[in-house]
């Protein structure tokens, strides 16, 4: 009956308003969602919790039920009959998409495996703190056993991990992925090998020394100043876990202070503002709807990593950006700024760690994440060997073995959560991030004058123009493809590296000289 | 059909779990929608307002849809035929007086009063700035149509201000808050008169001087310390109107700090603390019903006012904390606690401003308002009459005429919102603290030496035992007769205010000397 109501209807305007306004509802539902989670993070008092998480299941749920009700099909269905303008279109898709995906897993399913992670983060965190795999492998199993038959409900012709990772990562195929991972474990493997080699001595201490907190957090404003970030629309506070989030009116940052480590303040700060800078440069107008939202993890991602590596970590960031930091910290008034760039960009030796891990050997983290998470949830591999195969790659990509679990396989918090397929957007982030920068570099000539003089607008307009204002409109290789006139390619990001490092080690047969 | 099936499900336990979940959704929303909006008042970035805006607007509607769906109704008429607990059937009581209510009312007719509120606003506030009554009147007398036409859909029969007064304060009859209002006029016009003839001088400079704001907020601190204001459930910020929201799980203050006005936000933080306080008492286990929801707004402002009069502006409360105030006001050392409590206490000679009068005269501004919009709403009055009959009722109330307008009825925000019965609860809120207080004391004895020690707790946990923890379990009248052993009255107000402004300002006929 309302099926035909809906397909009735199809030729008058109003269909679309009236899905347009249904899928409004939802985002807004998700936004507010949103707000309550930054406030849990950043101002709840502790013992709120009992409300927030009934306030946040109820908006999930009722998110859930807004995009799963047959009306939602029913518009759905009337409008991919129709002629529309492209970018409708685009919205039709995006909705398609997930309405499927949610449609098709049952939502008993759904409640079993949200249930069965809130149990098994206390187990991975006990595991952890006793170093004891044997006290989150049977949790680990039924988690991969429950995302495996959530894959089959979506797509049962399809690999179980790619359906998976399609969660995170729509429309990048697996397929692309493997071979940009494989192309940086190719690649990192020798390139870090040259630099545990090298005889070169990077002055590593140029920011060791104590930092009062408060002076930390002006300069990470310093900070946000300096890169153009917009205080109508944002703001800075403090989290125990740094992250960004809201919207294009109202994108906040967060980030953290450790008295003895400033440049991860900064670095951090760098990231999270472009994350927040990515959210601020989508379109007013297209607010609720996903014309008006981030493409997704990696796109994302390399917005922060783009600004946290490409220009935070460059040589000319320093020059612009330590005297401003001198005036909060008059004891760097001797550090260099080429002291400060290579403090900034030390590779280290015993990478076991994947939070605390430099910008290189990062992805190699990553890509034994990857194989792993990969061969577990297509049956490839037993639970029980996950400690053994992690130590071992360890061992072959990076030349270190972990003594204990603790400092190995159970060090991240993501399988707990049941998030299979994650991991490796860091890496597309990265790989993204440089090859829009060299894009960017190409199209308006070299930023490192810019970058020297405090002046981001021109970067900023270029990623505005190519990536920010688009929106989910374009399919994320089609954004690639306008924005870069290629498709996704691990090939700057290796010169990008291979150049960096080479110079900064003084390693033959890599660099920019 | 879905009828029928309700019904059928009536003899089923589950009829009330479904029932329950219903109304839990409904109050989870209601209450991530507070968070939005203390958010958007204390930390929201400028321009965030249109996102917000847009969140806060579905989230609106989909309460209401919930509220009004036809399965609400089904739920509710199966459980009204069932025999029920006590405390299901308050549940049940109070979910059928919102959904009668808002079932009543053509969701047009609300949208069109929301418009008409939203477009009165600006005008308001532009017929304030340049006191011109005739630039808002066309609007307040469309506000004031709308909202007679609302009450008409709602009960027909009833006097249109009764139903608009029962929005605010659902279970206190109109003619009881009449007595009580008539009775305040009765006796306070006499009473003010008398002070303002009376030579007493009372120590009203104690507190003149300017005060560092980041003081006055570790005082605001101290305030809530001293009082056992629950910091793992609450938090104090800034606002520009000072307010309180949350739950049992998160009940948070507001505060505003004027450099001139010290005591001004001193009493306010007790108000808000007051107000705050009420909420930590909701029992925990009642989170997202009615059983653990505040009673309506008299119940609600009762609680502030006692704090913040029967115990902030008392002689032995100042005796407890000039100590603790000096430590951060050294320049307090020569004030006694005489000089503050007169300070605290001191009733104004020129009463136009309702926000800035005191204790006593608060009132005569209230019966005013009251007067004015009954007689406006009923049809008694023009609009056009309204600043007229204002001036002479404040000429003959309080013994001052406005010049202006602006000053004058063009004052107060809330009739721009179409809020017409809400003035009445500030008063009945006053009445109903010192009712309280008194009935506390005839328990317990005299709180004055507690008070005086900084002990809050006996006095807390009485109100806790007899108000906070039933939540809406009762009507009104219900618990102010089980809490004082008598309905409500003006008497235990007027001996308060009698026998303490006899005192001050050694009055003859009055005091408790």
């Amino acid at each position: 009956m309302a099926t035909d109501q809906a397909q009735d209807d199809a030729s008058d305007g109003d269909t679309y308003d009236r899905f347009e306004d249904r899928v409004t509802r939802i985002s807004n539902v998700g936004n507010a969602a949103g707000i309550l989670r930054w406030d849990q993070e950043v101002v709840m008092p502790d013992e709120g919790t009992p409300a927030r998480a009934q306030q946040l299941s109820t908006l999930s749920s009722i998110s859930h039920e807004l995009l799963t009700a047959d009306e939602t099909g029913e518009l759905l269905a009337a409008l991919e009959g129709d002629d529309l303008a492209d970018e409708e279109e685009a919205v039709v898709r995006e909705v398609r998409r997930t309405y499927d995906r949610e449609t098709s897993v049952p939502q008993s399913l759904v409640e079993e495996i949200s249930a069965t992670a809130s149990n098994a983060h206390p187990k991975w965190k006990q595991a952890r703190e006793n170093d004891d795999f044997g006290h989150f492998a049977p949790t680990l199993e039924k988690l991969v056993d429950l995302k495996r038959e959530y894959a089959n409900h979506i797509d049962p012709d399809d690999d179980p991990y790619a359906v998976l990772f399609a969660d995170y990562e729509p429309y990048i195929d697996l397929e692309t992925a493997e071979r940009v991972l494989e192309r940086l474990r190719e690649e990192l493997v020798p390139l870090i090998d040259a630099v545990q080699d090298s005889d070169a001595e990077l002055a590593t201490d140029a920011f060791a020394g104590q930092f009062d907190d408060d002076d930390q957090e002006a300069l990470a404003r310093d900070v946000l100043d300096s890169l153009g970030y917009d205080w109508e629309r944002g703001r800075l506070d403090t989290a125990p876990h740094p992250f960004s989030s809201g919207t294009q009116f109202d994108a906040r940052v967060t980030t953290r202070f450790d008295e003895s480590d400033l440049l991860g303040s900064i670095t951090s700060t760098i990231h999270e503002f472009g994350h927040a800078n990515y959210t601020l440069g989508l379109p007013d107008d297209g607010y609720a709807t996903p014309l008006g939202e981030a493409r997704d993890l990696s796109v994302h991602e390399s917005q922060s990593r783009l600004w946290e590596n490409h220009v935070g970590r460059s040589r000319p960031f320093w020059e612009h950006f330590l005297p401003i930091a001198r005036e909060r910290f008059p004891e760097l008034e001797d550090v260099t700024p080429t002291e400060a760039y290579e403090a900034a960009n030390q590779v280290y030796d015993d990478n076991l760690i994947r939070v605390e891990a430099d910008e290189l050997t990062y992805h190699l983290h990553i890509v034994i994440r990857f194989e792993i998470e990969r061969d577990l949830v297509n049956g490839n591999l037993e639970v029980s060997e996950v400690p053994d195969v992690w130590n071992d790659k360890y061992e072959e990509y990076l030349g270190v073995r972990p003594e204990t679990d603790a400092e190995g396989c159970l060090q991240d918090i993501h399988w707990s959560h049941g998030d299979f397929g994650y991991f490796s957007t860091y890496s597309l982030g990265s790989v993204l991030a440089a090859q829009l920068y060299a894009a960017a570099e190409a199209d308006r000539g070299p930023f490192d004058d810019a970058i020297r003089e405090g002046e981001f607008d021109e970067l900023n307009a270029w990623l505005r123009e190519n990536v920010h204002q688009h929106g989910k409109r374009y399919v994320t290789p089609d954004l690639i493809e306008r924005a870069t006139g290629e498709d996704l390619t691990a090939d700057h990001f290796v010169e990008y590296v291979s150049g960096k490092y080479g110079d900064l080690y003084d390693l033959e047969g890599y660099g920019r000289r």
